[in-house]
């Protein structure tokens, strides 16, 4: 039995189905994952503590004694920089942990906070900055989710244009809020955390839920609640949102392993007045899986997973 | 220097930068290739001439003296069927050859010239079935790109509705249409014959191309003339395509070896009158790369290849 579903944030097309996992897989190839990185130091890594000459000076940084634990570093690749005026902005790997061998697997609470410190911060600094419309944060960790260097980090990059699919995600916010007079992500929340079971947690200013539809099975998605601001949020709401993460990221790692995953942070443009119909939101994109001609060539996405299923499993 | 670059038949927004190539990776993490299949009989492969009990009564079948040489079955584990409302329509698997070990990268031009009217031929028996409205073919070549069954073979699917991705790319031919009073697939078939150095070849009812702007990496486009309907191909029609196809892809093979891709066929809506302003098209795509937060986050692609360069290596 096949249903469509609707992820009501993106107007993506789910066919959900659940006896898709059964397809036989031919033994000879099996999935191959990538290896744990065991050592907390690695001499030709550019984001260890110890190899700052392989980068220009920090942007930010949280020092204590005389050691750092995070630090902002101008990305030597740019995706954008400054050298067009079609699109232009800032681009900075953010170094999640001094530590080669951390990961969100293995992080701890102090750890999370630092980073999501530096994140608020270098958010807070970018945005205000002349020309930006749009700051934006994203993760990959592992090469099957885009990584290309190993050490645990994120990025940051200040965008002079609202990417597409933010500008599409506040298109249906709007339209929602023309029609219904009311707010699309209020109400998501409202009914989260009336059905209670895809809930994962229920913070003080977000929610963490396992969406009833999204293209990317498995998405985890952290909905910040009504009125935050990415760049306002207090030492407070950042100490509970490492928690979860510290706690959701191990539970993770007990039902998936070592997984390659992304995150997607999607925020408020910074000229666009999307307060009352626009929630920031972070998308937690589990990689394990290879879209195929089907989903690339339809955007029509196949999905198999049980949202409750997986929001018990992962229970903070 | 970063260029802001549009696809125009999707409206995709790229940034073309060719320095992004210089990125180091981790020594220890090389991609990792998949094996090449040798044999040209696998005992437990459904797809096998000679195991056919694994699969139900072929819909179609090419055969020549007591042998099939391709044919097509129902697929086991359909994406969409007959059990809803929503969204249903039959759901085929073609095997493109009864070879095992037969790739496109070593398919003769017979091989792929039986494939290509088993293309067509279901095609045309599914798009005039009740209540279709699109048929969908498409290919996954290896496990990254979303392929299940090694043995070689592509998928055909009629369906209920027309797919958001084609549903967009009408829409911007008819803008496009509507403002220009000329078709944009008409201007663009002949700004690449002008241009000539992105055209990998020029035939009697397409042509092949390495698009301008594209998000994925290294793609190339095959595009039907004006007037072409996919299934009223000529048997001329078929067999240049098919020797062009053969050449095509071992030249691929030669720069990019035993390389993941995808089919993605894009032909006309039974019920929309869309001849004026959509041609039928083919996307080849290849899947060696895996997008990143970014791209998932953004929807703006970074891409580094030089169409030109491409196009010249890849020349037919």
């Amino acid at each position: 039995m096949k249903e469509l579903r609707i992820d009501k944030i993106t107007d993506d097309l789910i066919i959900f189905a659940a006896d898709r996992m059964k397809r036989p897989l031919d033994k000879s190839s099996h999935q191959i994952e990538e290896q744990e990185e065991t050592e907390v130091y690695s001499e030709w890594c550019p984001f260890c503590r110890g190899n700052e000459k392989y980068t220009t000076d920090p942007i930010y940084e949280i020092r204590r004694d005389s050691d750092w634990f995070v630090r902002s570093v101008y990305n030597k690749f740019p995706i954008i920089d400054e050298s067009s005026t079609q699109i232009f902005g800032k681009h900075e790997v953010m170094v999640d942990t001094y530590r080669h061998n951390g990961s969100f697997y293995d992080m701890t609470e102090e750890e999370f906070e630092d980073m999501f410190i530096m994140y608020k911060n270098r958010y807070k600094s970018l945005i205000q900055e002349e020309k930006v419309e749009y700051v934006n944060i994203f993760k990959n960790f592992l090469r099957k989710a885009g990584a290309s260097l190993m050490h645990p980090h994120s990025q940051i990059m200040s965008m002079s244009l609202v990417p597409p699919e933010v500008q599409n995600e506040l298109n249906i916010g709007l339209k929602y809020y023309k029609e219904n007079a009311r707010s699309l992500y209020s109400d998501i929340i409202k009914e989260e955390l009336e059905h209670k079971s895809r809930v994962i947690y229920n913070g003080s200013s977000f929610i963490v839920i396992v969406p009833y539809a999204t293209k990317y099975s498995g998405e985890i998605r952290v909905i910040f609640k009504d009125g935050v601001k990415f760049e306002n949020l207090m030492d407070a709401d950042l100490k509970e949102i490492s928690t979860t993460f510290n706690k959701l990221f191990k539970n993770i790692y007990e039902i998936n392993g070592y997984m390659p995953f992304n995150l997607c942070f999607h925020t408020h443009p910074k000229n666009i007045d999307s307060m009352d119909y626009y929630n920031s939101h972070i998308h937690i994109i589990p990689r394990r899986f290879n879209f195929g001609g089907f989903e690339l060539g339809a955007d029509v996405h196949v999905s198999s997973i049980d949202a409750e299923e997986l929001a018990f499993a992962l229970m903070i």
